[in-house]
């Protein structure tokens, strides 16, 4: 089941409520108000409570809202299930962190092929990873691998998209900083690390920066 | 000048339109149209629209938006600047390729000290940025860099926030996979770089994934 009318931005926000309502669950918590959600991950408590409404869920007054049920329906409406495969390619700075970082379990993903065209780099192990050639992206189709990271430079991005998209990945989150282009049939959401820096001087006081 | 009441998510975007609009005006354009803008982004363009008009950004119908008047808007919003310095603790994978990533620049950031608590790093440079003891965060108070980027594992990131509060950071970007509380005068920003994986699965196809 696809909830489709549930708009781009609650969607972008569920994954933020997921890791929070994880963390009050690990805490022993069985409920929780929006305010203490809130808090937690920096949003409007309003928005927070428009946004679980458009999966029916609707917190009791005076006890707030069921943490496994709301986990459930994320869950279900994000897809998250264990065991979805990636694969990574480009294995720099960048990339080697995502192989060694702990936090994609939390959403069931595991990164389970790396891809290089660095031959000192081809062959080697990351993080129990074996890293391949990147001449072999073609092979993600038979071993029904769907999602992709890609940790390339600027000018590698599009021609490793292209590769992707014809062995049949359908979902590619690009940490690369450029933009690409695939068909429309495949998904793509571009990341950019500075760009949440660049919130940050709005909400630092004015008196902090010398004017120039 | 603050612009108090635009809604956080509009300036949660007004980064992504800034990067857009950069790469429109090297390509040569004077004037962008909110539908050409939203394919780009991946956001609709009625969102973009009702964005812009949050601070008297009305597009000319048939011309569209004047780009470099939205660019001067922008950087007046976020207060992008040039020569923003930035520290960066934790100097690993992640760390490393903050150190390495061109994308900073664009927004007028600089990251001007790095730190750790690793013997074998101290002392070395890392693209032109010697990394420095985490023991002595304290000098950042002299050296007046109030925005911090915390990249160390999640045991070690309430301490080092702690550190950088009492050594005046004001701005904290925090990639370490754990919630941080700092005094409400601080900002802090927490980034999980699966999150945005796990919206993919949302946008693919059900029928890629097997059930099990």
């Amino acid at each position: 089941m696809r909830f489709r009318r549930i708009p781009d931005e609650t969607i972008r926000r569920l994954p933020v409520y997921f890791r929070a309502l994880l963390f009050f669950a690990e805490q022993g918590s069985r409920y929780i108000s929006s305010s203490s959600l809130a808090e937690l991950v920096g949003l409007n408590s309003w928005q927070i409570r428009k946004d679980f409404s458009y999966f029916g869920g609707f917190g009791t007054r005076g006890v707030g809202y069921e943490i496994a049920e709301l986990l459930k329906q994320i869950r279900k409406i994000l897809k998250i299930r264990t065991g979805q495969k990636i694969a990574l390619v480009g294995v720099g700075n960048l990339g080697s962190a995502m192989l060694a970082y702990p936090g994609f379990q939390i959403y069931g993903f595991e990164i389970v092929a790396a891809f290089d065209n660095n031959p000192k780099k081809i062959g080697k192990k990351v993080k129990n990873v074996k890293v391949e050639d990147v001449a072999k992206l073609g092979s993600l189709k038979r071993r029904r691998i769907r999602l992709a990271i890609i940790a390339v430079p600027c000018e590698a991005a599009q021609n490793v998209a292209d590769k992707l998209v014809n062995a049949g990945v359908r979902g590619i989150l690009n940490f690369s900083p450029c933009y690409i282009t695939v068909p429309s049939t495949v998904k793509v959401i571009t990341i950019d690390i500075a760009m949440d820096l660049a919130r940050l001087p709005y909400y630092v006081p004015g008196s902090v920066f010398a004017e120039w």
